[in-house]
């Protein structure tokens, strides 16, 4: 194989990203949120956000984490976040995934992406902590808009949304988390 | 409305790119693609494949251009690019899409988000010529692999390809269309 074809046939598999269904909706409600459309939203949220992180960023790594983070997903499936798995298991299967799915490219792209995404998952650079406060902060956006979502299907309470979603939003974008956080509480204290 | 408001209002109105739908299928055919995951797709495709420009580029622009391309859809709905419409109607209605859904944003971004999709509309800069190419390379992609797609959908010729797509392939990304060329003369070779 040739080096394009090997970019080709990467470029190809990816597509069935577009085929992992999301616990949220569209922010209309009228169904549910694939992983790939999900993608390319939070890499605009990104764009337009990042201005507010604590320190500045390298956004074109942002853009990148975010593009490829669900990669994984392809092989292991989505996780929603207030459902119950076996977090030890989710994470050898994610990372078998991603050996597979990153080793379709030629080694120095695979290299670099799988990089990208082990900063992601180590969640421990301001890129990466950047990065993940935007993919937990969509959800609660779409949520809002569709009158409850995920939320509602699984009977999510303020106080576990405060345990699980809240933290990882206010680590790596707290003036987002500033403006988020009393939509959310209104929403809580008004649909229980 | 704050600088955030304003932010959040236009990342939440541009959910609606996940239900303009295209004339290209996912690559298993099993439904139609949306202007949200094909933007996403694009963008995974201008990350692996820069490195075949014939021409240094900065990356961050090509896939910010691409991650916005889209939006004016929203308003002004996707044109096939075999289909028949009008194209000076078209572009009277992408421009005023544009000025409408960018001008959700702070004046800044929405300057600045503008003038990222004038450069790609006006095709000129290395930049632009690139991303427009990858835009017309994957739609390609998708139909070779699900057995015809939107080729067979409007009675597609190889000299109708030739004559309003590949050009649009080969002035941003020779190498990828040298690449391409002999899969989809194949195509239309055996499906005619």
């Amino acid at each position: 194989m040739t080096r394009l074809d090997q970019q080709m046939a990467f470029l190809t598999e990816i597509d069935r990203l577009k085929s992992v269904i999301r616990a949220t909706t569209l922010c209309d409600g009228s169904r549910m949120e694939n992983s790939a459309e999900h993608s390319w939203h939070i890499a605009l949220y990104a764009l337009v956000l990042s201005e507010h992180a604590e320190t500045p960023l390298d956004t074109g790594k942002v853009l990148k984490m975010l593009l490829l983070h669900d990669l994984v997903e392809i092989d292991a499936g989505d996780a929603p976040v207030f459902g119950t798995h076996d977090a030890a298991d989710m994470a050898l299967r994610e990372a078998a995934a991603a050996d597979r799915i990153f080793g379709l490219l030629p080694d120095d792209q695979a290299d670099a992406f799988r990089a990208l995404w082990d900063e992601f998952e180590a969640n421990a650079t301001p890129e990466a902590q950047f990065a993940k406060s935007i993919d937990r902060m969509q959800p609660p956006m779409q949520n809002l808009a569709s009158g409850g979502g995920s939320w509602i299907d699984y009977n999510v309470t303020l106080e576990t949304f405060e345990a699980r979603i809240a933290p990882k939003i206010n680590t790596g974008a707290p003036k987002i988390w500033e403006w988020l956080k009393p939509k959310v509480t209104a929403f809580f204290a008004t649909n229980r």
